[in-house]
């Protein structure tokens, strides 16, 4: 067992780090399992095909995340769970870079083989947000557009960071992005 | 001349369909041919390679975002500006969702032949934000991940209104992405 689940590990680890700089589309399984280490056996042993693998990898990525999200928002409300939640999305794209760069990439796709459990994961992750938002004032039955407003600039301010200016520091990232949002 | 130039179009629209929703990478350039209507001999001598022609087409959509951001701007200086460039940028994306996506999946690629241009061209449309932002008293040296906060957040919002909430109408969006900004 615990060799099974490190084999598996090294694959996605593989995939990942392939995909976030050549794109899905432009990784191929050849690659996959030189990067992993393992024989292409044992790749197709345990995924039987690059959408299966790719679709594995975003369901673990978009699940922990939307765990994440939830376990910050935890007994806060309104405002004051928008704000955690901002700071530990910021957190979670700092962590795993190539998996947020991934994630803005395939977010709007619309002809995957996964399509459907990434919608419905990218809508649990959201969800957490909408939900925030709800309890304040300003949702007006719009929380879904406000909380991909959210997200987007959490995640597009965060890669900026990340690939532009990493000499900054998370604080004053977060502070920046905060300052951008109606929070507080 | 005319002639050329409905066959370069005919090529950009084709190229821009088919990578909104099968991604760069997936998108030939045979594909490409026979979606535009135009012998493969045409194709090539009007754009030398498949990376020719996607530079071409990203340096064309985000040079014109850019102009249009500027005009947007106009004489308007610091949250008056912010506001009118985010209703601008949304108007924008509703206008070209395909090119809004193309530019969502590609914004931190790094492995890029023309990653130098979409860098130059992403900097200046994110630019005319930076200098709005700059006007306003919470810029703190820091416009730069601040612009890419508001970008990110009406890029990702008019995403999600038009994949997943057509039926919303623009004003209603543009009121929900100020909403969650910190503008006015």
């Amino acid at each position: 067992m615990a060799r099974a689940n490190t084999t598996k590990r090294a694959i996605l680890d593989a995939a990942l780090e392939l995909a976030a700089t050549k794109g899905i589309t432009g990784t191929t399984m050849d690659e996959v399992a030189e990067l992993a280490g393992v024989a292409k056996g044992s790749l197709y042993y345990n995924f039987s095909s690059k959408d299966q693998l790719f679709e594995a990898l975003l369901q673990e990525g978009v699940g922990a995340l939307a765990d994440s999200l939830r376990s910050a928002k935890g007994e806060l409300r309104g405002w004051d769970a928008v704000d955690a939640l901002v700071t530990r999305l910021l957190d979670l794209i700092a962590a795993n870079a190539p998996l947020a760069k991934l994630m803005a990439s395939e977010i709007f796709r619309t002809d995957r083989a996964w399509q459907e459990t990434l919608f419905a994961l990218r809508h649990d992750a959201l969800a957490v947000f909408a939900e925030a938002i709800d309890e304040t004032d300003a949702a007006a039955g719009r929380s879904g557009i406000m909380a991909s407003g959210v997200f987007g600039a959490v995640l597009m301010s965060g890669l900026e960071w990340l690939v532009f200016e990493p000499e900054r520091d998370r604080d004053e990232v977060a502070a920046a992005i905060l300052a951008t949002l109606r929070v507080r």
